[in-house]
């Protein structure tokens, strides 16, 4: 097995979830999650943890949709929940063989099933609960890699220095508590918002193995000006181009896109709420160097900042309600960052740099 | 995948566990477990069930114990107590890839967890259980045989018509239940004992997947003569051929065997209960014809006896005590089963065939 396996379970175990002795630690995979789960499961036994691994095939999950009579959709599995409630740690291993698995499944019918599973779900989120990813085909394949070429990038993104990470993204926290104005500058761009009383949030690899991201939610009425996203924005599989957006008095008053504006419409339309900005985000891991069409790698992208489209996060202090929450990610290499006039980073350079 | 898994998985979430509506299904594997637990979990959320996949691949296990500090073996696995508790069925598949994963561990260890599980164990039991197995190399390499024949073996014992073996195994406990006396005859073989008011028990399958054996708890004092086993008996991976026992008073009073001789005596003097009869069962299922070490298949053999010394069933009304229950196995054609005198069986063919 590569050795990177342990390394990455070694992480998830001691940095982003603390297993100590008596800890019940529930471990959640897939198909390609196997081999670290196991990992994780010794790393855990050795720590006095007592772990159990939970496996569901994907093929198991879609087969679920096709033959469950649609009535039944709303029976609640309680063993899962009682195991939740009971675990003192929660780890979700994104590892499903093909990421167009459950493609063709009934929305309706997915959306029905997460309604009722959504207590598990809380339950989960009052845990250590940390989501992390295994390299399988399906990702690699999104990413344009082979197999092998897309475990080095998932390994440079999650088998780093978090503690000096984490250093670094406690001063960009502190620069964005204290501010009032941030003002984004770069090519076709020039956009401003006030994040005043708003709290940033420093994700390191705690609840998402990689982490690399600090982010805070803009006061609401806030953002002036326009943005153009040099990254596409991902919505049910389908890429976006070529994104620009105009805000004023914190809302979209007017957009496009070179590809599937008409999805972007319909986001930008969903609610009230979505036609605000719900989060403004940093990203800091400069060991994801491309974009690789998964957000729980995208957003991390060093010297990008990403804008959610919706609903805000309360932890930041944020107060914007929405059915969704739609990242779009940007790069900042050229294009400089602001805070209340002075520059916070410069072409991928922070001003302590 | 080979449509016998799916037809193994209906007998399970049916005949043996009757899944319905609302019933929470767990369902255990191991390494070659997962294609049947998968299919079991579709069938089950036909029926209304909720599934979840527990899996524990044997080298997880075997590292737990070669990790785990020892003082460690004594922590509770909460979660997985709470989950059975919380299950209506517990399906545990036996599919180890390599059925001597754990030969190299410390027994010590091996009993100190055991005992620390011992509430989860009881638990389950108090379930609608069903213990099966998949076909794996290593179950295969036990039985002298490729895993494709192996499969073959397997489904033969598991895929046949329950409910017509079901009749036939009620005849034989009624005919237990009224009888007095059971006297077995074969080669070198003549042994008497009282079954007098204790209870048969048709173990089709429910249970044991495959299932195929009528057993019963003799009276303590009451085997008297010899008998001598065509089979060998396993203890500790060891096989232990051609054994003679010889009763008094219910008590093995002389004993040998051919081979690993010192394995049978330290089983025989385990403890005062060890001596005694705790159980006759007739093995019924036809679908089974070869010895593959492997109790859960050799004791159902069609047209065999098996006496297992120790420890006797509660349901039978059996009163043995001992920490061991240790089964062996002797084929009946030639030979005969006798009810207080009439013929049972005689050379294979029961007396109502």
């Amino acid at each position: 097995m590569d050795p990177r396996v342990s390394q990455h379970a070694k992480l998830i175990v001691t940095y982003a979830t603390g297993v100590k002795k008596g800890d019940q630690v529930l471990i959640m995979a897939s198909d390609y999650g196997l081999d670290l789960a196991s990992e994780i499961y010794k790393e855990a036994a050795k720590l006095g943890g007592s772990p159990l691994i939970v496996m569901t095939p994907s093929e198991v999950t879609r087969a679920y949709y096709e033959v469950t009579p649609e009535e039944f959709l709303d029976i609640y599995p309680k063993h899962l929940y009682e195991l939740t409630k009971v675990s003192d740690v929660v780890v979700s291993i994104r590892s499903d063989i093909n990421t167009k698995t459950l493609g063709n499944v009934n929305p309706k019918k997915l959306t029905r099933r997460d309604k009722t599973v959504r207590p598990i779900q809380d339950e989960r989120l009052s845990k250590r609960w940390c989501l992390t990813q295994a390299p399988t085909p399906g990702f690699a394949q999104d990413a344009d890699m082979s197999l092998k070429e897309y475990e080095d990038f998932v390994y440079s993104a999650i088998l780093i220095d978090w503690a000096s990470q984490r250093t670094q993204m406690e001063k960009l926290k502190k620069a964005l508590d204290q501010a009032d104005k941030v003002r984004l500058i770069g090519e076709k761009t020039d956009l401003t918002m006030s994040v005043k009383g708003r709290n940033a949030i420093v994700g390191d690899a705690t609840h998402n193995v990689p982490g690399g991201e600090v982010y805070t939610a803009p006061v609401d009425d806030s953002a002036e000006g326009e943005i153009c996203f040099d990254l596409p924005g991902i919505r049910y599989g389908r890429e976006i181009k070529g994104i620009r957006l105009k805000f004023s008095k914190g809302e979209v008053v007017d957009y496009s896109a070179e590809t599937n504006q008409d999805a972007l419409k319909s986001i930008i339309e969903t609610d009230q709420g979505s036609k605000r900005i719900g989060e403004l985000g940093i990203g800091t891991n400069r060991g994801i160097k491309r974009f690789t069409k998964n957000i729980l790698f995208d957003e991390k992208i060093g010297d990008t900042i990403h804008l959610a489209l919706g609903n805000a996060y309360k932890d930041c202090g944020g107060i914007n309600k929405s059915a969704i929450h739609w990242d779009i990610i940007k790069t900042m290499k050229p294009g400089q960052i602001l805070l209340d006039g002075k520059v916070l980073q410069k072409d991928g350079k922070f001003s302590w740099e």
